[in-house]
């Protein structure tokens, strides 16, 4: 059975971790044979969105325990995680990696980065255990880890940031995997395309594919 | 291309709509050709409780806003749905089914149930518009709808409530559908059982392919 540690961000794709990202998944690595433990901060988010009107709310909620409503509870602080109790490591996206992650969404590529996050991240990678990004994790992973090679799709602002923070962009379209060997680092651009429910299903699952040949 | 109206009762599985079903559910209709709109009722979810302890936190939060998470912002009010623009009605499971949109959980059998919610079952069940219920919905569409046919799943304590509101219990596993043809209504356990992601997933898919066959 393939181990598999999820971080999350929080619990909504403006503020948090994007839903159909994170549940797409979780299903993926059970389909193909995984299991997982789900991990987040456990501290407040940046902020709370209405995702209605896209306004900020007069609310504080903490990142963990947001987590949760994913998790079905089944969750732990991040700061508990140790790579060596397993075989990969998967962020799904949303603006949780570049709020609560990270500071990326504020800050571009001058971005501050999550102790804890970066601490596991680099262990994974140290290790040389797979990990595996989605959406816009990529531009966060690209800055802990030196001269990586990863993907945001294509067409969007967030593509030069990654030369910035010293990493290299592939363009990929719906479901595709950049594969970063040096790195053992996979990517994969999901809702940073303007793609349906089943494509990024198909990114999900091609990615967790990718990793577990890895493994 | 096959319309569904999908309403959600909020964001978690203790206090809204079950995020794994919600999703799946969405998935399962992307991938099987149709299209979805999701709704939801515009008013306080009964309470907030912490997903990793189980308490209740000492806030409000409004089921729309909160179901805009799963959504990403697409949702309207479930006060608008009208079953003239679908071809057919899903309703994911979770606590909020038994909390939000009914007071299942707090009165059993003799519950209250959300006027516009009742609105809308009536109003597809009155069209013979396919109408599906996931995990614990199916309790409440029994109340709704006399003489329903439907299941809970199997060896829990609210499958005897089926007969007290007027129905009949079939039970069933992992994934399996059962179909009232007389109320064209299809419901399916989900998480009523000890399952894993990938059996909501052949439930969520299995219940959406029966709909589609009879729309």
């Amino acid at each position: 059975m393939k181990r598999v540690a999820v971080i999350l961000s929080g619990s909504g794709v403006f503020d948090g971790s994007e839903i159909h990202e994170a549940v797409l998944t979780l299903l993926a690595i059970d389909q193909n044979g995984g299991e997982y433990q789900i991990f987040a901060p456990d501290k407040y988010q940046h902020h709370v969105i209405n995702h209605i009107t896209g306004d900020e709310m007069n609310e504080k909620r903490n990142i963990l325990i947001e987590s949760a409503r994913i998790a079905r509870g089944d969750i732990k602080s991040l700061a508990l995680l140790n790579s060596d109790n397993f075989d990969a490591l998967i962020i799904p996206g949303g603006f949780g990696a570049a709020k609560n992650l990270s500071s990326y969404a504020f800050k571009g590529p001058e971005m501050d980065i999550d102790k804890d996050f970066t601490k596991a991240v680099e262990s994974f990678h140290k290790a040389g255990k797979p990990i595996g990004g989605l959406c816009i994790t990529p531009v966060v992973l690209a800055k802990i880890i030196n001269g990586a090679t990863v993907t945001l799709g294509n067409n969007n602002d967030s593509v030069a940031h990654i030369d910035v923070v010293g990493g290299t962009h592939k363009d990929t379209t719906y479901g595709e995997v950049v594969y970063d060997k040096e790195n053992n680092l996979f990517t994969t651009p999901c809702y940073m395309l303007d793609g349906s429910i089943s494509e990024v299903y198909n990114g999900a699952t091609n990615i967790v594919k990718e990793i577990f040949k890895h493994i």
